[in-house]
């Protein structure tokens, strides 16, 4: 299996490439640039040169042709990225671990498109993919640490529950997690937003918060 | 200290009276009948005989009155029970506990005021209270069960940090809750909707799920 990353340079889909990398899960490193796609796996892999990381550098289009495809842009160009890109998409289970969110004075406050959350618009835009939303509460710093031992819950969810099975799947290949179904597309407002509030707990704890969730088996 | 429980006799409210009644922490069982409230606090202290309950059953506004105000109305009665008793919680620390949502078909789907949140629009018809949330995540059914030991963390939100702390070191009276700062009241919109994301979380793996928040000491 091939995991493809959309916007797989910045912070989040670069942490999520090299965790799946590191336990031999083969990634394209997606960019809108491919030179930038280039020097980010060229960059992962002298800051762990004992890995074998099995990442290759391509373009988001080439990247939304592997078999699962993770969407990791920056929020205000997740739908821009998934419409281009539909015709790749297509059939194809699209992950998005998308938070919208600003600064306003010192907090960090979620953002909410008009169609309720950015996997809600992603879904709207990408009518004949499968989309589902995870990892987003999963601080990128200790995710990209291969040194770090993870311990969190990966909050899943899509409108099948045959999308969501597949996620978790996914989720827990990396030695750590735990994929935990919570629910349809209307579930992405609290998982989106609870990012924001995670960073808060962060900032007044100076802490690398994540959540579990308890009292499921 | 003596709290207030304005719907006090619903499912939640009930349950959060228990509980610090059990500790001996003084609370009015408030409610727009009288006769509901005597007849809650009846019925809880028949269910538990071997309980000195500290309960007092009241109207809202006798509720209100209390040094600390728990707002556990249902959600479309908030603002509306807020506005009515403005006088009353003028200064006073008032916790909504209020999670708004509906169900479609199978699904649970939060609900957001124009306002935002619960918690905003009871902050804005409260401009002169200390508006905060807390104990929306609590599984009703557990805590009503006195004999079931409590290991959640309930997310804490207010626009003051002398706020957030008091109901901090509120949350922590109750053996088995931990208080913790999320932030600004822009963070109830991820802990309102995330309450409908746990009821999908206990569909689903029938369970009765909390959350815990790890990584802060």
């Amino acid at each position: 299996m091939r995991i493809g990353v959309l916007g797989g340079t910045g912070p989040a889909g670069t942490a999520i490439a090299v965790r799946y990398g590191a336990v031999g899960v083969e990634v394209v490193v997606g960019s809108r640039s491919e030179e930038r796609a280039v020097a980010t796996v060229e960059r992962l892999r002298q800051n762990w040169p004992g890995r074998d990381l099995a990442l290759l550098p391509g373009t988001n289009k080439v990247a939304a042709g592997a078999d699962i495809v993770v969407l990791a842009t920056p929020w205000d160009g997740a739908t821009t990225t998934a419409r281009e890109l539909a015709g790749e998409l297509t059939g194809k289970i699209v992950v998005s671990m998308v938070n919208a969110m600003v600064q306003w004075g010192a907090r960090l406050v979620p953002l909410f498109p008009p169609t309720g959350s950015v996997a809600n618009a992603v879904a709207r835009t990408l009518p004949m993919s499968r989309v589902a939303g995870a990892f987003h509460h999963l601080p990128a710093g200790l995710l990209l640490d291969l040194d770090q031992k993870l311990e969190a819950d990966v909050m899943v969810f899509s409108d099948a529950r045959s999308t969501t099975d597949e996620v978790i799947d996914l989720v827990n290949k990396v030695p750590g997690l735990r994929g935990i179904d919570v629910g349809g597309l209307n579930s992405a407002m609290a998982v989106e937003a609870m990012t924001a509030a995670l960073l808060e707990v962060n900032r007044r704890y100076k802490a690398h918060a994540s959540l579990r969730v308890t009292g499921i088996e």
